[in-house]
Order: structure tokens, then sequence, then C-alpha cells
């Protein structure tokens, strides 16, 4: 069995009776039912995936898979392709924004190269997992083979089970890839049967002129590879990213490992996607975060039976809405473990 | 000068200044511009209020407002007043919800009674500002005296003033009053003029009939008091309660300190409806926390032109919502402080 597969027999059902042990606990809080909404909906699921009453979730990691797109030579994004080793450095600085966010929620970054065009130094926080020096464009031709999309998802779960040895109770996905908005909005176009022009969106900030030649590469490469949208890794093969699929890993290898996983923005949601058509098995351990302002996210959340958890106009990707997630979490666990019930306080239930 | 009308009179208008630095220096961050959407929008508003470039806000206090309900006689809450005073004593020892989150949030929490049915003995927390045994029945009288809502908005801003001397930089609203959904929703009803039964929900979930006894309380209460839409202390004063007058009073004493003001659900966001209209001044120092499932609560955000920060199916008050909003704060504000600038990090800037 190769790790991909090994991953995918490992894949379990939520524990029922954790969830109905906790919703049990839920009810007996001082608070009217149900008045936490979604922070007992959060809880009760993480009781499902970790099979307790009361989970914590300390150990937090945030793994940012980075990648290059040859499709950038259509000139689909506001910002150059040398962006993205800049950035990878960023984040081994602690300079960038998922640096920021994972430090107030407490989590750590991992920084994984599995396709970055330029060569990187081996550094601190940087995994080295390059599959390619960026993807082929795919506008004219496969942006990925069959095998160097199943090793960029090998690395992915490869990440998380060397994390896991470390210690890890919860994994977020970010990214960083200049160009990578095109490939989300060709896989969501793909896998939702939607128009090409109505899941593209500005991506890092691109022009209207920008914004034309993104539909047009993307409807191209379309028209050209042929992806099959009952064959998820097909598509992603065919018009995905490194670090998409490297996400793919992640989310496989966290859920088969029974971790919740938080998807951050429209990157990362593309990724859950692909996995979650591939290995339906793993839905259920996927945590939502926001709701990002590329217009192809609410396609993606919608196909995933997924409602984000929150909209703060957010459109940055490295895993930033997963960070802030992660506290929301945290906050949701606290009540479920900390609250007093009525008969510990002395409360007088409903009339 | 009445403590009120010196509070007024100290109400500011934000620093331009601070706001255009503080957005100089989000366009020099290494991130797309305006890609933080929200966090930025709080840290311009908050470097607002402060006059800081990139405010930091580590003193954090939830105050909550506890006051029992002469409607309650009209059978409008799921639950009876005796759990007012339980709740209190729940919050003193720690067990309840906005005990939990506060401390998520790093927020101390001092509870108020300003207007209790039951006498409470002095504890550690509990602040004894109680201007009446509960209101009377909104629905055959005017609830307070004027002398009664200026006494519960004076021990708000003395609160506030008090705690100041202990340290504050950050101040949210919370709550406590079985029966305080009616006052609130009599509120929303008069400064908005909608029909009561559009703006009257479940609360802490009274049934079909409850709701009916609800809506015909508010309706009957507004026919014989007639309060001034007007005039927002002649509303109070008929249809509020002490608790809803309290938190006009930690808004206002907040806001004339210069403090930003967090905003729980639907009972606080009455009082800062009342607030506002009262003293438009303090309205730039308000910031929203989450949606609530109170149907009115939508009414007043409007009213306000406060766009929730956050939804999730959350009916509790206590300032459980504000809490979360406090770490939202101060992720923005991380992110104003602490990213590297393009310059600092050697990044590419948009071609």
């Amino acid at each position: 069995m190769t790790e991909i597969e090994q991953a995918v027999a490992s894949l379990r059902p939520l524990d029922e009776a954790a969830m109905e042990a906790a919703r049990e606990r839920q009810s007996q809080l001082t608070k009217p039912q149900g008045s936490l909404g979604r922070l007992e909906e959060l809880a009760v699921q993480i009781a499902g995936i970790t099979g307790q009453t009361c989970p914590r979730l300390p150990r937090k990691l945030v793994v940012v898979m980075a990648a290059d797109h040859g499709v950038v030579a259509h000139g689909v994004s506001a910002f150059p392709s040398e962006v993205t080793p800049q950035m990878v450095m960023n984040f081994l600085h602690g300079g960038a924004a998922i640096n920021v966010l994972s430090k107030q929620a407490g989590a750590r970054v991992v920084v994984v190269d599995v396709g970055v065009a330029s060569d990187l130094t081996p550094a601190d926080g940087l995994v080295l997992r390059k599959v390619a020096k960026g993807t082929r464009n795919l506008a004219v031709e496969p942006a990925m083979t069959r095998e160097e999309t199943r090793r960029a998802i090998q690395a992915g779960i490869e990440v998380v089970e060397a994390e896991l040895a470390k210690g890890l109770d919860l994994v977020a996905t970010g990214d960083m890839g200049i160009g990578n908005t095109t490939p989300s909005s060709a896989i969501v176009a793909v896998l939702t049967g939607l128009p090409v022009a109505q899941v593209v969106g500005r991506g890092t900030g691109v022009d209207n002129a920008g914004m034309a030649r993104k539909v047009a590469a993307i409807e191209q490469g379309i028209r050209i590879n042929r992806p099959d949208p009952n064959d998820p890794l097909d598509v992603l093969d065919k018009v995905g990213g490194l670090e998409i699929a490297g996400l793919v890993g992640v989310i496989l290898g966290g859920a088969a490992h029974r971790l919740p996983v938080v998807i951050d923005g429209f990157i990362s949601t593309a990724a859950a996607l692909v996995a979650a058509r591939a290995w339906p098995a793993l839905r259920p351990y996927l945590i939502p975060s926001h709701q990002s302002v590329e217009v192809g996210h609410q396609a993606m959340l919608r196909a995933l039976e997924l409602k984000a958890l929150f909209d703060f106009d957010m459109r940055l990707g490295e895993g930033t809405g997963a960070a802030i997630a992660m506290q929301l979490i945290d906050d949701a666990l606290a009540i479920q473990a900390e609250m007093a019930t009525f008969a510990e306080a002395g409360v007088s239930g409903k009339e």
C-alpha cells in the first residue's frame, strides 16, 4: 500500500457516543439550551473527532504549502513570482500575517517548499519537499503529472506525521504561491460545473485586463486538458497546483490521524474540495474558517456543505483565516470543559 | 454639571491623523492592500480612538450589569427571576460562559448589581449600586423614573472610572437580567418605528404562548406609557431596564475616556442605540461584536450603522459575544504592530 492508500484506509467515522456525551454535557451547562450556537456545534464535532467529551487541543500547527505556477506567464497575477520565495523568507523570519496570527492562536508554523520555482536554502521551520520548480502552464498543458501530484500529496501526509511525532492536536492549512487563485478557480469551475467567469476573482488585486486573462487562461486550460469532473485527482493533475496537492495531503493525513483540520480560504478550500470528493470519509474532520472575498469561495463551501465561521472581507491566504478560527475553536472547547453545570452552580432551570 | 453632562462634554471626535498614519502603515505591510479586511478597519478605528498608530489594549474589562424586570409578571421569560441572582453568584464563582470567554480574552469581569430584586451580599468582583429592586412593570406603568435612570447611568460611568484607575484599555458590555429581551425589544420598536412583532424573539427560549404574551405586554406598555421616540432617555425610562441604563453609562463613560467600547448582543445593543441616539458623538467609539439570533438585533445594528463582526447563532448575553470580539481586536492590533513592511522583509511590491 502506498502512503496515500494507507491514509485513506485509516479514515474512520466520527465517534457518535462522544458526540452524544458532549451534547448531554452542554444541556447541563448554566446557559439556555443551544444558546452558544456554533461554539457548541464545534465542541460536538471535535468530541466526535477526538472521542472525548471535553477535548482540548493545545498543540496547534499551521502548515503553509508554498509553490509556483506556470500559468503566471499569462499575466494572471498582480504580483511577480519572485514574491513566492520572498514571502517564504518572510514566514521564516516571523514577519508575515500568518506568523502574527499563529502566535495569537498559540500555533506553530511550518513552511513546506513543495514546488517553489527558485532554490531555497535549508532553514528552521522550512521543510524541503520540492516536487518540481513550479507547475507547467495549465493553460496549455497539464500542470502536473500524476506522479508529481502523488509526491506532493505524500509530502503533505508526511509533514503531518512528522509533526504528530512532536505532539499535535489541531492542524490548519495555509498556502503561498503567486498565481494560485488561478488553479483554485479552475478546480472549483470543473468540480462544481459553474462557468469560469463566475468563480474567478481578483486574487491579490489584479486589474480588469488581468481578470480577463485569468478567465481566458482557465477556459483554455479546461478545453485543452479536459479534466474529468468525476475524477478529482485528474482535475488536480491537470489544472491544480503543487501547494494545493500538498494541502490535499495535509487534509488527508490530518483526518487519517483523527485530527480536526481547519481549512483556510480560497486555495485551502480548493484542496479540501478535491480531498473530500476523492475521499468523502474525511469530510467530517474539516472545520471551515472564514468566508473569503474571492468570489468562487462560496461555491466551494456550498459544494462541501460547509458554512464559514466568519466573514472579515479577507483575501490573504497563508492560513490567516484558519489561525483566527483556531482561537474560536479554543473558545468553544473552553466553554465545553470549564463552565459550571446547573447543579454545580445551584441555578434553577427553565420554568 | 452632573457626571452625565460632564461625560457628554468630554466626547471628542476620533483622531484623524492617527487613523491616516495607521492606514499608511497598513499599506506598507507585507500583504496585498486591504487583504485583511475588517481586521484593518478595526485597527484604524482603534488608532482613531487612542491616537496611536499601533495601539495595544492589554487591560480588558467586561462589565456585566445585572437587574430584574417587573414585566416578568406577564410570563414573558422561559426562566424565573430567581435565576438573576443565581447567575450573579455563578459569575462571581467563575462558572458562567462569560467567565470562561473573558479568561480566553484575558479580560477581567466586574458584575454590577444595578437593580437585582433580591439582596446580594458584598463579594469580590461585585459592585453594589442597586437603584431599585427591579423595574416596575413596563406593560402597565413607566419602568423607571428619570431619577432612577440617571442613577443607573451614573453607576455605569462610575464603574468605568473606578476601573480606569486600576488600568483599563478596552471595555465591553454584558448583561444579566431575566426578562430583559422584553425591554430591549420595546426600545428597538420605539426607536426604529418597527412593529413590535417584528422585533420580538424567543429570548432564553420562551414558547409560542410566551412570545404572544411578550408582544402584547410591549404593545400595551407603549400604548400606556407613550415613550417619545425623539427622546431616547424618555424611551429608556418608560420601557427600559436598569441594566440597560447601567450599560448606557458604561458606553458613555468609556467613550468619554477615549476607550473603545465593545458591544455585546441584543440587550447591550439596545443600550448602545439609546446612547448613540442621545449623544451621537459617542458612536465612533462603538465596536460591534456578534449578530445575535434575537430577531430584533439586526434592526438595532442597522439603526446604528454597525455591521456585526461574526454570527455564531448565539443568544446568551452576559457579554459573551463581546469577549470573543476582544480576541479578534487583539488579532487586528497584533497585525498592525507586528507585521514586517515590504522594505523590512525585502519583498517586491505589485507589478
